[in-house]
């Protein structure tokens, strides 16, 4: 596949998409909430900071309908940047991959079916400790049962998220974890001092080095949810955690509770991996030997601006874009050119209506 | 399968069970609530009302992790006749199949991950409508996208359902369709004149025959969250509706909103299929060519006395026992003798906590 790049250990990314190839494909879609976020300058999302409470619900209907029912307009900011939920929506129709949508602490409800973890959402780790250690347990115990439910019915599990502000609960969780990492942003310019302020203040409250702790204390609800998911999951079934940072960050900490790293991958864009102020793939390798699979999207080819600047530096990646388009084209045997032409149609029929 | 009889469509009953042989199986476990079960002696589990509101969401626990909690004890009447998702429970595990809940309109909210619907529960159809339209109208749509969802990542989905006082308003909804039924019931003294007088009083107050109203007026939420789920499963992969007479409603409402036939079955228990005082496979020919299979299971030789007397007319069927019985079976090549050893060693395990 010339349009997916394998960095990290290539010789079990090469085997990976050769077993999953004609196989059964499930996405799975973790919506969820940090207060984090409501920090001003953290998201490309927070020109709005009541709408930052949609984002995930909204990405979520998105994919599912085509359009929102929760809010009156797509999710996108107001000179046309869309939500990547664009992206994995093409990618999962094109590729008849079915969604399941699970609610790890969003703050709002999808209207949509979606599994319930029953947890609480997550609370600013600028001022206090992100959840309860018991939400932590919780976390972590219902999404083994939805892993392996998911897992055992399915060959290739694909793992997205969408929690506006998790950028910099990931940066918590693997700086408290002991790795060195750069996270990326959804703006061109990281907010990196912000965050790297935040995270040192939180830290301070850390008492321990235990990953429940640190997760507890850092984290947010998607974490723990989708370590979870992916340690019961990979024991029966291949998983693409699609994201960039934020699925480093599951992985240190799916590290500590026990995972199948042999059926395990990473999928994210190239414009992740092009991330100067990032190193997905450097804090990936100090915390576990899998691959990175790397859609090498053609958005900075497109005629639509909007989805130009994810070549940009803006948004690059979210809501399992990279690792649901990865797993279309293996799917399908369509390259990036294709699902380029496609998600243009895409875009302009939404913003038609 | 000796241990498996085909009654109704006796060739596509054959193909069916031919076609799932080494396939992949999911179970779904629909559970639900009608105020209609408060009505005194209308169902086994009424000796204690206020347990009523617990009985399907323990049903779900204990399928989970055999046992419950969010009650102290088994779902089993003091005598020890035990729920039928025992008999579910040890089918599943035995055989390895993954088991989604899927909550419509339960009164208590099950501790376990479960799809949400976002139903509310039934009323007492002696008193008022069941459920407003616009609840039937979203269990169908949101039915659909979940069976959409489970139907193409499996290759044989078994629909299961726990609703206290069911069999009353699946008569009320035969009734409404124009089908000439005698429901089942969990009491060897099937309170017949009592199910009818309460439906001949509430199609009173039906003012048409569309299926919508018909469900509106008599039904209960499960009915169409399974119709829903069945409409859009049988497109992609072979469907097993496990149930009683509850089932022959579902699919008399399924029959006008679409499914397909071809992939379809009831998956049942004898002892409902020998109930004098009901006619599940002659309710069922009057609404679709469809096989009835049934699992012939060996509970009247037990050594327990809870578990021989479904054999004696007690609860007979529930929790989708039948049809996970009957794919434990075609799935791992046991029979019935084998199952019954499995289920009184489980029985005997959690009485003896």
């Amino acid at each position: 596949m010339q349009d997916i790049e394998i960095l990290g250990n290539i010789s079990q990314g090469t085997d990976f998409i050769k077993k999953i190839k004609n196989k059964k494909f499930v996405f799975s879609f973790v919506i969820s909430y940090t207060a984090t976020c409501e920090i001003p300058g953290i998201t490309v999302a927070g020109a709005n900071p009541d709408l930052l409470k949609f984002t995930a619900a909204a990405d979520a209907e998105f994919i599912q309908y085509g359009y929102c029912k929760s809010i009156d307009a797509i999710p996108m900011t107001p000179d046309g940047k869309p939500t990547p939920a664009l992206l994995t929506k093409v990618a999962l129709e094109t590729a008849s991959i079915p969604c399941f949508v699970i609610n790890a602490g969003s703050k709002v409800i999808p209207k949509l079916p979606y599994v319930e973890l029953g947890l609480e959402s997550g609370k600013n780790i600028a001022h206090e400790s992100a959840l309860d250690q018991k939400f932590v347990k919780k976390a972590v115990e219902n999404g083994r049962i939805v892993g392996r439910s998911l897992g055992s019915s399915t060959d290739c599990l694909i793992i997205g998220e969408s929690i506006p502000g998790g950028t910099t609960t990931a940066l918590g969780v693997l700086k408290g974890l002991g790795v060195e990492a750069f996270v990326s942003s959804s703006m061109p310019q990281n907010p990196t001092n912000l965050k790297n302020k935040i995270v040192q203040n939180a830290l301070k409250r850390l008492q321990s080095t235990d990953p429940y702790d640190v997760v507890a204390e850092l984290g947010d609800p998607m974490i723990p949810s989708i370590a979870g998911i992916l340690s019961t999951a990979s024991e029966y079934a291949n998983v693409i955690l699609a994201g960039g940072t934020q699925m480093a960050a599951v992985l240190a900490f799916a590290k500590n509770i026990g995972f199948n790293e042999k059926n395990t991958v990473i999928g994210t864009t190239s414009y992740i991996v092009d991330d100067k102020t990032a190193n997905l793939v450097d804090a990936v390798r100090q915390i576990s030997d899998i691959p990175v699979l790397v859609a090498k999207l053609k958005l900075g080819q497109s005629k639509i601006t909007g989805l130009r600047s994810y070549a940009e530096g803006f948004v690059k990646e979210g809501a399992g874009a990279g690792g649901a388009s990865i797993a279309c084209m293996i799917k399908t045997g369509l390259d990036t050119e294709k699902l380029l032409l496609l998600t243009e149609k895409e875009y302009q029929q939404i913003t038609s209506q």
